[in-house]
């Protein structure tokens, strides 16, 4: 028995045979130019072109309904890069200068991938973004179908260097017992795509990870984020165990009583079906952006309607919270004028363009949400990224003239349940205002940590800064949930850190009410509800509130 | 009398004739290509061009001893655009289609300046730099002196429509009462240099500005962000009553006797003498990149300990506070790697760096300000963007190594006092831990004002955001001060919210024990101090803290 450790990116565990899976083609020195023919080479490189566009937009399509709208769109820009001029030029060039297409397509590619390795964060993910293009281009014109990752035999655990988007989404949460890559992040594309498919999955492990060989058997543990090589019976027992944490579709309540909400973050509608089947008691952070992506204009009044009626309709008994539309410059939509920042995080976002640029999104969004309020269900809409009073004052106006203008027009509306995102440290200190004007407040943690720490959460060399577990974090959490209380307010969290079940505890006693997080970690996270005392909860919480540092947090939780 | 209004820059007021000053040299229709000699031109844009680059040089000289290092930087940006190969190209291409050299370098830039004013923040400022450099070549090229900026009549109030950097360098504070511009903001380069020169400036007047007329008798008051024209006798007396503000270069205290110790913020040593002429009790925030910036070497020990010792020794009974070097993804410095960042506010920055990659840098530092410290004069050092004990802690280690490394080489040194920037709201939640650790804290309004708001500062479209006026910065700010005294450590301000004399009351109220800003603003502020009572402080900060909106506590402010 062998242990790799890495990075864990699901709560889950997974124990099966390794498959491993290289995507690039290696290719042969070319031929002299004199044996090739560049018009038949010219030929062959637009007919590859063309099938991988083809690929594309069918693979775009099945993320978009097994992964999400917004994660698809990933997709949409590998396409942008097929399509490329620049690119289409340097193929000509090199074919011009006598190398066959496969070669060509390399050396076309090249400059663009070294300039963006250069760079960070997100710039430095679109190398490898355009060297998924390049192998995907280079497969098809060699005829090189490589590993199957739609087509593996039960029980893989595929084990790479890296995967791409494109990878990850094929791979089959029924047959596919997870996967670990030597590269990669807790934000990359494969984790964000593991998250949505429920795969077990370890991330970041490092060099290490080619010591393991085809066929071993290995468990991945994406909570501990260890690759177990060889797992002796202990191992295997508890990998075996983990997997069958027990679904409850009926609300939870601690050992001693205190009901806690555990609710869906969703991206999409595709994604409803997994919420109900995890067993969420609603939804805690309904995204509205993917009706807006990938599309030339708007969505109208009706269909924003018809998207929040069928939400609403998945779960009769349960709260579906939407957030109005939250973008800014770093979410690109053709039809708005989001220009560039230099620094897009601390720029025009969320409630800042709902009440500036984007006003009129702003109130048909509103009409669709309080005609849909009319209907069965618990609507409940909250507002990103206030900071101000006179901001959430400004969405309350809006809502009460909606109100007004559908009530004169004589459409059946209600007022839904209204809340504020406290995502900005001025949302913190002004949670009691807010919170005295609204239904309710949900902690964003994954932005929230983001600027009280001020580290942005896709820098990777601040990376170690942007953890909620930082004292400032949890003492953020606990001003804004004491302020919601003492103002008849109930409050929830929406970031990532509502769905690690090694928090559930510190949660519960920090007080929250309700936790909002990815489908497929609600099983656990129901689990560890049911068995936590709101004493004990309430010491975690103490204790960690008064520790000066995050190593002391996390012993904190540990004991 | 007429008043336009705009944004004030400098709490000054200056009363003087208008002097209409267009740095624009309008083309006449170019000849017929026939009538040119492009070999000529040639020759004349190559002249011309070297005639820009030894005056941009002078200017940058000029920049650095008069306004300071950082801002003089700007001139070394315009020699790179002069001689970027683009535009050379772009004239050669032009003259060769027959175009004399003056309409050649109109066609080069335009190219250029439309890229970048599509774009917003700093990138937008660049179009302005591009036009800057476009029209001192064309001034050369048509022997248009245009008005000479660095030779005014006294008391000439410069008004225009917008002033360039080279433009505003030029004023001399001692001859020209005053500017006024219809374009830029409070971070303009304009506006950067009005506050460096104690010059009084209004900016962003809009279009109306072209009502006044050249000769008419005006007032420029930097406070209230007026423009008056034909001033009435009431305005006349008031303006100059404003410029004969006492300069005292004694400690001040408050009406009932509590010190507020008033110091100054520098860039640079050519600052210094500036300082100490507008009564400065120290300085509050020297910072060290002027030393770092412009070469391609880091500063090496004795230069900076030479440094050290000469800011010392021109505040023989004064406190001087060093910030250890502040650099991230927004201040380019050569010699280090400094990566791109999509959100460089929220990246790798100030002592996150200092422990990181610069840590070599920031040991040789504390070598030289150890051995300051052992000389006469008050040292104390803050280190930058701390937000988690763990970093204070580093920093803290790292003095001790240094002392102890200094010991054993039979070095000369002393422990200055020790202190920390709050910044982030990391280091607001966190102020008791960080107060117990250090002698003191020091508030930086800027960064922090962005960080609470997630606002950036340069921003233009979240500007009402970034104002430490919000209820939530001043909440921070009272979060400090009140962990600051608990601790035993004192607490100073130095962001741009110190220099104003209009919040000197709410700060005494707030509890701060040193204010720290631009020298201009020093003898105003002392005014303040002297005529404010701490009771009444005392119920204008708490009323401040009850306000919920800037709204409010503007009008508790003005009350």
């Amino acid at each position: 028995m062998r242990t790799y450790t890495g990075t864990g990116v699901t709560p889950l565990t997974g124990l099966g045979e390794v498959v491993w899976y290289a995507e690039t083609v290696e290719l042969d020195d070319p031929p002299e130019p004199s044996e090739v023919d560049p018009d038949a080479e010219r030929e062959r490189f637009e007919s590859a072109r063309e099938t991988a566009e083809a690929d594309l937009e069918s693979e775009r399509e099945r993320a978009r309904e097994r992964v999400g709208e917004e994660e698809a769109e990933v997709f949409g820009a590998h396409v942008q890069f097929l399509n490329d001029p620049q690119i289409a030029d340097g193929v000509e060039s090199a074919i011009g200068e006598g190398l066959p297409a496969e070669h060509a397509v390399h050396e076309a590619f090249a400059d663009s991938i070294e300039q963006f390795e250069g760079m960070e964060g997100r710039m430095a993910e679109r190398a490898d973004d355009l060297r998924d293009v390049r192998d995907r281009l280079v497969r098809v014109l060699s005829g090189s179908a490589g590993t199957d990752l739609a087509d593996l035999p039960e029980g893989s655990v595929v084990v790479a260097e890296r995967l791409t988007p494109s990878d990850t989404a094929k791979l089959d949460p029924e047959r596919v017992a997870g996967f670990a890559t030597a590269l990669g992040g807790r934000t990359s594309h494969a984790a964000i795509f593991a998250r949505s498919l429920g795969l077990p999955a370890v991330v970041g492990v490092g060099e290490e990870l080619k010591g393991i060989e085809e066929g071993n058997e290995v468990v991945v543990d994406g909570e501990a984020g260890e690759v177990i090589v060889e797992p002796d019976a202990g191992a295997r027992e508890r990998a075996t165990a983990a997997r069958e944490v027990e679904t409850r579709s009926e609300p939870v309540e601690t050992a001693d009583g205190r009901e806690i909400e555990v609710a869906a973050n969703l991206g999409t509608l595709a994604e409803l079906e997994g919420a109900v089947e995890q067993g969420a008691d609603g939804i805690g952070l309904f995204r509205t952006e993917f009706l807006f992506l990938d599309r030339e204009s708007p969505p109208d009044e009706d269909e924003q309607y018809e998207t929040y009626r069928e939400a609403l309709s998945a779960f009769p008994d349960g709260r579906v919270v939407v957030r109005t539309l939250d973008v800014g410059g770093d979410k690109p939509i053709p039809y708005l004028d989001l220009p560039e920042s230099e620094n897009p995080f601390l720029g025009e976002r969320g409630i800042r363009r709902s009440l500036g640029p984007d006003r009129e999104l702003f109130e048909t969004q509103l009409r669709a949400l309080l005609r849909a309020a009319a209907g069965e269900g618990r609507l409940a809409v909250m507002f990103p990224l206030v900071s101000t009073v006179e901001e959430l004052e400004g969405a309350l106006a809006a809502v009460e003239r909606v109100a007004a203008d559908l009530e004169s027009e004589g459409v059946k509306h209600a007022i839904p349940e209204l809340g504020v995102m406290v995502e900005t440290p001025g949302a913190v200190f002004l949670a009691e205002e807010l919170a005295a004007r609204v239904d309710f407040l949900s902690i964003g943690t994954n932005d929230l940590a983001q600027y009280v720490m001020a580290a942005a959460r896709d820098d990777e060399r601040v990376a170690d800064l942007h953890d909620p577990l930082h004292p400032p974090v949890l003492r953020a959490i606990a001003r804004s949930v004491e302020a919601a209380h003492a103002n008849d307010a109930w409050i929830g969290m929406c970031g990532e850190m509502a769905g690690d079940p090694d928090y559930t505890e510190l949660l519960v006693g920090l007080g929250l009410d309700e936790l909002s997080m990815s489908a497929v970690t609600i099983p656990a996270v129901k689990g560890r509800i049911v068995d936590c005392e709101t004493d004990a909860a309430d010491r975690v919480a103490s204790r960690a509130l008064d520790a000066s540092t995050r190593n002391e947090i996390t012993e904190t939780i540990d004991q």
